[in-house]
């Protein structure tokens, strides 16, 4: 095999694209891109065996595309296709042909096939394939076998999409913005809040201690700052070690930037600008409007009932002024509230009884938001007390309508409505509608309560507003909970992509805060440090990539999942299928790092 | 503070500079870029506090350069200026005024300064401060405060070439060449071949497993190519535990490229236009031509004595084919050699006592290459058996060279020239020359002989040139010893920056070799079963992104350490002397991981 010698000198715009998935292989064209343009020419183009009919036409596909080539009637190259398994490597030489009246139209190749003068078997597959690219398989077999189905259309394409919209991203950073590209290790020391870090034992000469595997490069992203690398960013590999919840990786990817002499308007900014240059062309039509609307927390929490709303959705909790459900008060409870939601135009269908069992349900997770009645016309009476009519005029409700009253303390009350509006608007489509909506939600509380504890609501780094920062040093939780933190979300069709603070930049204040929130300062003393030797003003914002390119892949979809823009994903257990990792270790290993392993089986 | 909402629409090729990186922060300008043109423009600068002087003038640095500021005569300000320890981040708000007569033409911005109306000390920093960028201090002291160490000249240097690099290289692969940019797993399986990977326990369901870090993603290259990603690449974090052994981190980066369909050829010429496409701009001075040359593996040997061999350097070991020597010659050695090596033109440089002893401790190294001699013309009878006269004849020697003879086993005495050659050449100053030489290192032999036994010179995936296919499945090692793998080592100054190799891409031949190289194929059965289930011929290169950033920075140095272009390395030990990593683990972490770690002092 000789090799086609093109640099990237020799490169035209106008045959960009062929040389460039060409250029330093041995095939003349890739299977996608022949066209009539190219008939008579002698060609040579190699791929996957993935059709064969009457031992004389087939069908050859690579990454690019497939096309027919067809074996000369006579010719004893049809015993060799006969045998040849599907997927096998397969390379032709030959002549294209213009297929004239038996052209495929469906097929982007179809006006041409390739006569066939020469067919080499480069690597023969298996006979018995146990899956077949973009054909239905289980969900294991196709882990198992990701190799082959990372030939699928919907992988290639994930995969592709994923690689352009991180260089879009880079481009836009490093060339419009002056960000430098800083790697950060991998292989660090715990950070207090939580055994949620992967552990790496040390070998001698550190025997009895461990790395961990950072959650985030939050630390080095800050301490770069103090070393006047002002505008970082990083596409980082983060660990976390969450078991087998929900649709998460235990390494995923986060687009990571940081920035000095800011402010939360300039970071929310640059963001909203990156995104949008990166965007790939191909998806114009689900791309976002700029500017992405602000929604404070509070706004978010009383019109949504949930921190990050799916905009695509137009019903919004209603607040009940009229005072007409006040009989539904309870005297004991100190923060009652009545609030409705009206989803309007769904008809029957909100109130199916699936649905009423997924309400059923939501109930079960939330004793202060218990609490609530279904009206819709089609029923009786909804309540003793209140005339059907009365509320109907209230709320303009017509046949079209279901009004959901939901009665109790607040926070419960606004929890309940917001996921039966999500929940809903699932069951109508409208989650599934493709484009993509985007805000910043704002002004969120520095600090919350969880479990009979203050926790940061963002991290222990945020900083608060100006005007809040001498409440820090109250001792009153219920002051501190007051306090609004200069941390901003990004939310896209309901989901959270990412966030971001400023930071506190005060050595002295963040000592306090870590104080504050119970966190041992002894194992942050090198931050500390560094916030008193000359740090200037920061903050930024990290990405979540895989579940954002998921949703860019899937038209808009944010509940599809993370696995399908990964290459080699592992399950829910955090196992890889395909190698069966992880896997035992052998003495010798065991004995490098000192350490013992016990199995479940032995406890 | 309000901030600039400068966005990429808006910026023009004029100004893009001073946009790209004032943009979305509060400064409307760098430190660095003011000059006469600025002239009395209102103007916000921020930065770091670096000198001072008659507590009126300072100047202020920020990662683009410095600029002095000046406190108007009778200013309040100045008691502000008096106190401000140095490294202490400084708002000031002022107008550019020309210098005229005063002005610093070392300093980039000496022609002007700015006249401050408003001095605000954002962050103040300590007054005892450790370090000074820029400043000597001893190697614990910089890496202990690596934050401070970050804002001198050199490290800044440092990081931002080698992101320019990185980023030229990603712009070359991606939109000139079609690469896809695909990341890969981590937290993987055990790989076989040596105990040299870092560990990572995994918790419940799966106790009593691990996780292994990779030393390189080489098998999910293999596996994409499989998949049809047919052209692949990754700036790639990989994991060696080689404990404290040379200049290595526990943690590099490599380069990582991999193309279906090609040639060794191919590859070498992709990554040859890859290196010089991304080379920066500002260090032209030191790009080496294309195309690099090829050297085989024998001719490296036999010419240099090293398979790495510094092409800067002028000395060639040289055959004796006159028979001058063979009077040294011994009876039972099979396979004896005699060679020289003439250091022309180092004079009494090469024979100082230093280099002799240094030649000494080579000998003692190597016993199959201890039998030399030193011929300096300054000298009396180099050996009895032979006239000086003569031997400076044959070799036409002058009174400024040295000659070296050396005789014994082949091996050894290549080995042991070779080791003189770049002995010599660092001494006269020859390794440190500004500049770089490329050059490619091909024909290597597939397998080696290393402490009885057969292992692969690349790795077990490389394949043997075509016409030694055959050879593979002989018994006799010295047969097997005999193949030429398709593998290419990309060699610059003297230093292996990266390799390659064409791989085996059929399953049996893979299988064979793995059993032959005494590997178990238990642990390797997906990438088997992935080579049977459709595999096109591919090959790749890594190149060593830490260690050809350190030569690019250092004007082609390849000795630099790479941990001057790393923001956070660790020591050779593996310690990370600013945050102190590695740590002990607590309880909770233990059981989590069902794992116990004993320490040193506990064996």
């Amino acid at each position: 095999m000789t090799c086609r010698m093109i640099t990237a000198k020799h490169l035209s715009v106008g045959c960009r694209r062929l040389l460039s998935t060409s250029s330093y292989t041995v095939r003349s064209h890739t299977c996608g891109e022949l066209n009539a343009s190219n008939k008579k020419e002698k060609v040579s183009v190699m791929g996957w065996l993935s059709h064969k009919r009457m031992d004389r036409f087939f069908v050859l596909r690579d990454a690019y595309g497939s096309v027919q080539a067809t074996i000369p009637e006579n010719s004893e190259l049809r015993r060799l296709l006969k045998d040849l398994p599907y997927e096998s490597i397969v390379r032709v030489d030959g002549v294209v042909v213009d297929r004239g009246e038996n052209r495929n139209i469906v097929m982007k190749t179809g006006d041409i096939e390739i006569g066939v003068e020469k067919l080499t078997v480069l690597n023969k597959a298996v006979s018995n394939l146990p899956l077949l690219p973009d054909v239905n398989a289980n969900e294991r077999t196709r882990l198992k076998y990701r190799y082959i189905d990372l030939r699928s259309d919907k992988l290639q394409k994930s995969l592709r999409i994923r690689s352009e919209f991180v260089h879009n991203l880079r481009k836009f950073l490093v060339e419009k913005s002056g960000f430098v590209d800083v790697e950060t290790p991998t292989l660090f020391r715990h950070t207090p809040g939580g055994a949620t870090e992967f552990v790496v034992p040390a070998p001698s000469p550190n025997h009895g201690m461990a790395y961990s595997l950072p959650q985030s490069p939050q630390q080095f992203k800050q301490l770069l700052m103090v070393g006047a690398i002002d505008r970082y960013f990083q596409i980082a590999r983060c660990y976390r070690d969450e078991g087998s919840k929900g649709d998460r990786q235990p390494e995923f990817t986060q687009v990571d930037v940081e920035m000095s002499f800011t402010t939360q308007e300039g970071v929310m900014q640059l963001i909203e600008d990156m995104i949008l240059a990166a965007w790939p062309e191909s998806l114009n039509h689900i791309k976002p409007k700029s500017p992405f609307p602000r929604i404070s927390y509070s706004e978010a929490m009383t019109k949504y009932g949930i921190d990050k709303p799916d905009m695509r959705i137009p019903w919004e909790i209603e607040d009940v002024k009229s005072g007409i459900f006040d009989f539904l008060k309870k005297k004991d409870c100190e923060n009652w509230r009545a609030r409705v939601i009206v989803f309007r135009g769904t008809g029957k269908n909100a109130i199916s009884n699936s649905m009423k069992n997924e309400w059923k349900r939501l109930i079960q997770m939330n004793e202060n938001g218990r609490n609530f009645a279904i009206c819709h016309p089609s029923q009786k009476s909804w309540f003793k007390s209140v005339d059907n009519q009365k509320i109907m005029d209230e709320f303009g409700l017509t046949e079209d309508d279901v009004l959901i009253v939901c009665w109790g303390e607040s926070d419960g009350v606004y929890w309940t409505l917001g996921q039966l509006r999500n929940y809903v608007a699932e069951v109508c489509g409208l989650r599934s509608k493709s484009g993509v909506t985007a805000h910043w939600v704002v002004d969120f509380p520095l600090f919350s309560f969880e479990e009979g504890q203050l926790v940061s609501t963002h991290h222990p780094f945020t900083a608060p507003v100006e005007k809040d920062k001498e409440m820090l040093f109250e001792s009153d939780n219920q002051k501190l909970l007051q306090i609004t933190g200069q941390h901003y979300d990004l939310v896209m069709n309901g989901v959270e992509m990412g966030g971001g603070s400023i930071r506190i930049e005060n050595s002295e204040i963040q000592r306090h805060v870590l104080k504050v929130l119970g966190e041992p300062t002894e194992e942050m003393e090198h931050l500390l440090n560094a916030l008193s030797h000359g740090a200037p003003p920061h903050g930024g914002f990290a990405l979540g990539l895989d579940r954002f390119v998921a949703m860019l892949t899937s038209d808009g979809n944010p509940l599809t999942p993370v696995r399908d823009v990964i290459a080699f994903p592992k399950t829910k257990n955090g196992k890889d299928l395909m190698s069966d990792a992880p896997t035992t270790l052998s003495q010798k290993q065991l004995q490098r790092y000192g350490i013992t392993l016990r199995s479940d089986a032995d406890s």
